[in-house]
């Protein structure tokens, strides 16, 4: 027992420090939620656990204030995701980086899918509340689009990741305009002068966004865009590959490179490319977006593109849930996040 | 009111039926538990839910007997999924099954993705325990591997729904060896007869399971494989083009079809086939495994697939996890669902 209370007491500025349920749970290996059902009676847990956590805090004596005492018993250390991505493509990357960011403070996150249909999606969330957890995270497949409940009347702090909030709330969302610069700028770094941009349906914020970012980009350079306006299609492979024929067709001469909207129309670009024989990134250079590992690192040559750091995305929303949930301030308003720009082979 | 009497109060064998909460739950379109918290003055809610509930219970003349009180007063009508697919490729669409099952039971399902620390995991474990879930479903990527943490003495009902579940556990899994051997059968009704099989790692257990389908389908027509042993190697397109170089470069001759153990290998031997002017499926037809929509459809051309079904295999487990918490006796082991073979246009 003394060799975990030793473990376990950190020296704080060289005086011996008051230990708190966090010492108790770490040294008891449980969560902080356990430690504290333990010790105040409650919950469901096997009786050992909660001899040992018991016998954790009698030999590091433990002794709760009745402003922690208060605290713990108002907090489950849970906290909900809500999302609509029910391909996950979006929203396991933000969850990665909410339980990452989390973990060390013992909070378990939840994620339970809400679709299309708001009854049931409403009946979700009221079930999410019952468990009352501390906080809530609205998470999506796009950032231009709502959930189809409604989280604005619920009684515990909600922050939206990758998804629109309504008027006033706290959310995330990547900067797709930078993100795009960056793409391009490296295009410009590597010499390519005549740059298409083959990207999705404009109805998507992140079209006009991405498209915006391009533009700025070569303006900046002294340059025009190869085609006059962005060539869209939708999301798909499909779609890069007739983009790529079309752009083999013109008489006015190819472009030196393609800024693509996805992963899947950079894929298909460049599978038609390779099929009729022009080199890439030899005659012409290819960049995507959203680095979808399974797609860009696949492709033939592996994909450079940008990534829209989700899971640092996660990782901000839930730190500044968890500010909400203990009560430090937090000002409204949606914050961009900087992407990256992974390079591999199909950019030179 | 009296229209939402009307509306709620299914005639059952021609007597006026006895109102449930689930009556009084639908009548006022929020959850089973939410009716029952609002009714026994429990848990959190908005006022106005908690008096609509009220309202509808007093024109439904709703009375609870004692029994439907107490199960009532047990039950959360939460689930938990467990799963280690931080990928979500395997977990998702049993989730989606699940949920579907569950929905109209007015149960709701919180996932939480344990990973390889044991104690994190458990810890999570713990938190969805003290959130009283009626049960747990166990799932993952591998349904030869056991999550990390050890769910034999939770003191809740346990399903395991692809992945490894210990001794006289109740599990789902997919059967790909009857799997395999619809997509070997479908490659001989078109005529073919030299069929290679390509596939992952012999380290997962689906990959003898696989061959042996493959084997057996073929043994009962009396043929024999293209190559003695399954060729096998990583889970990548990477793998699947270079398996292609190899099986056109045998001067014994090639095959006339191969049947990948997953899509990806699928993908880049396609891919790979194509480069070199073989026709698919004119020359050589090809069969995939695991219906990932994403990449089987934008394969060139669309890949022919073996689905394991997951949906329905989630449905399954979560039909029995229910039947496990209404006290139902359902007998141990391991059930083993049927696959089913999407044709496209790969294999000709």
């Amino acid at each position: 027992m003394d060799e975990a209370a030793d473990r376990t007491l950190p020296a704080r500025n060289g005086r011996a420090a008051r230990v708190t349920i966090h010492d108790v749970a770490r040294a008891s290996e449980v969560s902080i939620a356990t430690a504290s059902k333990a010790l105040s009676g409650q919950g469901r847990m096997a009786v050992a656990t909660r001899e040992r956590v018991k016998e954790v805090a009698k030999a590091l004596s433990f002794r709760p204030n009745a402003i922690a005492r208060a605290l713990l018993k108002q907090r489950s250390f849970t906290i909900g995701l809500l999302t609509d991505d029910t391909y996950g493509r979006f929203t396991l990357p933000v969850m990665a980086g909410i339980s990452e960011a989390l973990v060390d403070r013992g909070v378990s996150v939840f994620l339970c899918s809400v679709e299309r249909d708001s009854a049931v999606g409403q009946s979700h969330v009221d079930a999410m509340l019952e468990k009352q957890v501390d906080g809530i995270i609205a998470s999506g497949k796009r950032l231009d689009r709502r959930l189809s409940v409604d989280l604005s009347v619920v009684d515990v702090p909600v922050v939206y990741a990758y998804c629109e909030g309504p008027e006033g709330s706290i959310g995330f969302v990547s900067d797709d305009r930078a993100g795009a610069c960056l793409a391009v700028e490296r295009l410009m770094a590597l010499g390519r002068r005549r740059i298409a941009h083959v990207t999705g349906p404009a109805d998507f914020a992140v079209v006009p966004q991405r498209a915006r970012g391009f533009a700025e980009a070569l303006a900046r350079a002294g340059l025009r865009p190869f085609t006059e306006h962005p060539m869209v299609g939708d999301w798909s492979e499909a779609w890069g590959f007739a983009a790529a024929e079309r752009l083999l067709a013109d008489p006015a001469g190819r472009p030196d490179a393609v800024f693509c909207g996805n992963d899947q129309i950079a894929r298909g670009l460049i599978d038609a490319l390779t099929l009729r024989g022009v080199a890439v990134p030899g005659d012409i250079a290819v960049v995507g977006f959203d680095n979808w590992e399974i797609f860009a690192a696949a492709t033939r040559p592996p994909l450079t593109t940008v990534d829209m750091n989700l899971k640092d995305l996660g990782r901000h929303a839930g730190l500044t849930l968890l500010d909400l949930v203990e009560g430090r301030p937090v000002p409204p308003g949606v914050r961009a996040l900087p992407c990256r720009l992974v390079v591999r082979r199909s950019c030179g």
